[in-house]
């Protein structure tokens, strides 16, 4: 980390108590970190986990490219800076979004460890929850629902993870979830399982 | 705007359906963009906002210098293309909170009218909040609660708004509060007296 440029800054008090959030939420705080190869099925899995949890009546949101490439980090490309600084603000915000008391999803690819490690160490113990979206890369070539892989077999996208970019899986991720074995119910009730575990929802 | 560098980013379908998140939180979205000069009052009035909102059961959250100089944005600056760029992210993540279905406090100083207008842009209609936290410079000066002024007048900070820096006052803020002429718990009550109005929370 470099030191920051913002100087003169000093830190006021929240009058909120800590359980307050907790209580208005009705749920403990936690970013659900998905990462995993182009089509291994991140934004399919956190869109219907956010609906199982809203559904219970537990509010979340989903960060992905959508809301995040278009907006936020509209000024940021994919060189090996710039997907550092995208992973950088995506976990600054995740953190933020855990301050308020919510859970929120973090749905990138998201190759890099050290990256990752980064957000990690920015959250307070517990609530970095990394979960590997897991498929072989002959499955999720084979469903390249964006064409992308197409494209990237092409030469027409450099730096593409899983073809010419590396992807480096977590070594230690809180959860596994095998989306080219399992179907879509069953990876959501494994989330959904790990989060009654570890009290962060109640059991429903 | 410049054309943004992200490029092969599909969009995805949440499937929320309008009406849910504000069932959930007990509150329609908003963004509540407090400017004003250094020492105008915007951290503290939005500590206590947050405070009246969370004590009615509607959580909300507060972005400030704290949370976000620190972290987010701790690698800008206070150029102008800094405070450009710092004002343009602190947008994006209250419109992201916004489209949680949080109410979101942005308490900076925030200048340029430019800058903000973009921010108002970004919303949905009605969503964003502008309130001038409105105090003379004098007032603001002398209150000085974080020594700052001392120091702009010594020279020590360049481009200090209000003595070396300007700031540009809304031009129709859709909520004027002066904080030299009340207390702070008149100054919360208007606020809260708008968003009731607004139909943004339940009348108490």
């Amino acid at each position: 980390m470099s030191e920051p440029k913002s100087k003169n800054i000093v830190w006021s008090e929240s009058k909120v108590e800590a359980g307050q959030r907790e209580q208005l939420q009705g749920n403990k705080p936690a970013t659900l970190w998905f990462t995993g190869l182009s089509g291994s099925g991140k934004s399919t899995l956190a869109v219907a986990t956010e609906l199982a949890l809203i559904e219970r009546g537990i509010n979340a949101f989903i960060l992905d490219g959508d809301n995040v490439r278009h907006g936020l980090n509209s000024n940021l490309g994919f060189s090996p800076e710039d997907r550092t600084e995208n992973i950088r603000r995506i976990g600054e915000v995740c953190k933020l979004f855990c301050d308020s008391g919510m859970i929120v999803f973090s749905a990138f690819i998201s190759p890099y460890r050290a990256d990752r490690d980064l957000v990690r160490e920015k959250h307070p113990q517990g609530q970095f929850i990394e979960v590997l979206i897991d498929a072989p890369l002959e499955v999720c070539e084979s469903r390249d629902v964006k064409g992308l892989y197409e494209k990237a077999r092409a030469g027409e996208i450099p730096e593409f993870t899983g073809i010419s970019a590396p992807y480096e899986a977590p070594n230690n991720p809180e959860i596994t979830v095998n989306t080219a074995q399992h179907g879509l119910d069953e990876c959501v009730k494994q989330v959904i399982d790990f989060l009654e575990l570890k009290g962060i929802i109640p059991s429903a």
